[in-house]
This record gives C-alpha cells, structure tokens and sequence, in this order.
C-alpha cells in the first residue's frame, strides 16, 4: 500500500529534521541551517514569493541574506503531516509566521519539505514556502 | 555520493510523468490528471495561493473545480531540473502560464512536483506551486 501510516519511530526522526530547520530559522543561524540540509547541487529551495534556489551553496547565501536582514521571526507550526517513502519523506504544514521586524509580515505560509536519509540522517533537500492568500 | 546525477532512463520517465501533468492541466482533464496522480491518503497539493489539500479526493476535487473555471491555460515549461533518490524523485521548474481567460493570469509560478514509484509507474505525490514575486 502506498498510503500506509510511515514507520512510527521513523516520522518521529523526519518530524525532529524538520523541528530542526524551523528552530535554525528562529535561532537565525546559519550554522545550524548547514546542519539541517543536504549539501549537495540536488538541493532546491523556494522561499515565498521568490524564484527556485538550486544548489546548496546558493541556498546557502539566501539564507545568509535572509538572517542577515531585519526582524526576528517566530513559527507557530500547524496542520503538519509527514510521509514516508523509502529513504525520502515529504513534510507539509502551515508556518504562521510571527515577525517582530518593521515590516508587518505576520501571515500563514504553506510550506512543502522533502529530507533524504544521508548516510543515516534526515537531510532537507527541498524547502517550498508560499503565502496562503485569504479567500 | 547523494548529488549524483540521475540515471538518464530514469529521469527520462519521471521528466515524462511531469509532462503529462501539465498535459493533463492544459487539456483541463479531470481524467488524464487521475491517471497522473497517485490515488492514496498521502497525496499533496498547494495551488498558488490556496491552502494545503491533502488526500487524492480532496485534490481531485480541486481540480475539477479549477477546470469548472473560465478561461484557457498554456504553460511554458522552464528552469526545469530532476533529482531521484530511489523511488522518489523531486522536480523544481517555472511554469510560465500564457492564461486565455478573463482574469489576466500571465505570470511565472515555481513548482515543486515530487513523484514517486508506484508498481512501476511514476506517480505525482506532491505539487506545490507560487507565484514569483517580482523584484
């Protein structure tokens, strides 16, 4: 069956990679951002609103840019669902965004994360963010 | 190594499946975008804009609502590139849409299509698409 419930201890460690990428984001670090992703060209990255990032030392420097910039930003993570197939998983959910920076940036982000088992770890090779617009 | 580049076969077929999703969208059919996505609970997709929708009948429905819609779509397919690990594979690429309709639709949206095996087959598991906001 494809749609079966992923390995309980399994989605416990892809749901921990993914905790941890939220928690690099608000510790606005770029070292733990190293830590969270797969440094490899397969690597994508599409923060909201911006063109595709490809490679991880580009994805890298947007990060860089991004921490670099004003504003602190905090996550609150809702309607999260994980699946796994195999070495790879696929984590979707609703970043709601609490940013105490100039700009009002307090909004819902739907964000889709897809980590690879590398050498064991969950690695985030795509990261894709845009902002759900109210209807 | 994890960035090697992808078996070219393989890419081939999962490169074929992508097309045929956007075949599927432009012809505006409900069936052909059935025979393209897998049918199972852990099925993803955020259209530009729209919250998450999870589940094959969930996003069936949505597209039959978007091919209820007026007007015509045409994309032009660009900065296109595949990655596979195993039986999963991620595709990032701009669909530049050439929209007919009344509502002027033209623009560029990056997606994230992720496929994966299924009896053989590669099967649409994830699509997540956003405006690109110029800059």
């Amino acid at each position: 069956m494809s749609d079966d419930a992923p390995d309980a201890a399994i989605a416990e460690a892809v749901l921990a990679a993914n905790q941890a990428f939220y928690d690099a984001h608000e510790a606005r670090s770029s070292a733990a951002m190293g830590e969270v992703w797969d440094h490899a060209d397969r690597v994508v990255c599409v923060h909201p609103g911006w063109p595709i990032l490809r490679g991880w030392p580009v994805v890298a420097e947007s990060w860089r840019r991004i921490f670099a910039g004003p504003g602190r930003t905090q996550f609150i993570l809702t309607n999260l669902s994980v699946a796994v197939d195999g070495d790879v998983a696929w984590v979707t959910l609703e970043e709601n965004l609490v940013d105490t920076g100039p700009v009002d940036a307090t909004g819902a982000v739907a964000a889709t994360n897809v980590f690879a088992r590398v050498d064991g770890d969950w690695k985030l090779v795509a990261h894709h963010g845009s902002p759900i617009v109210a209807r």
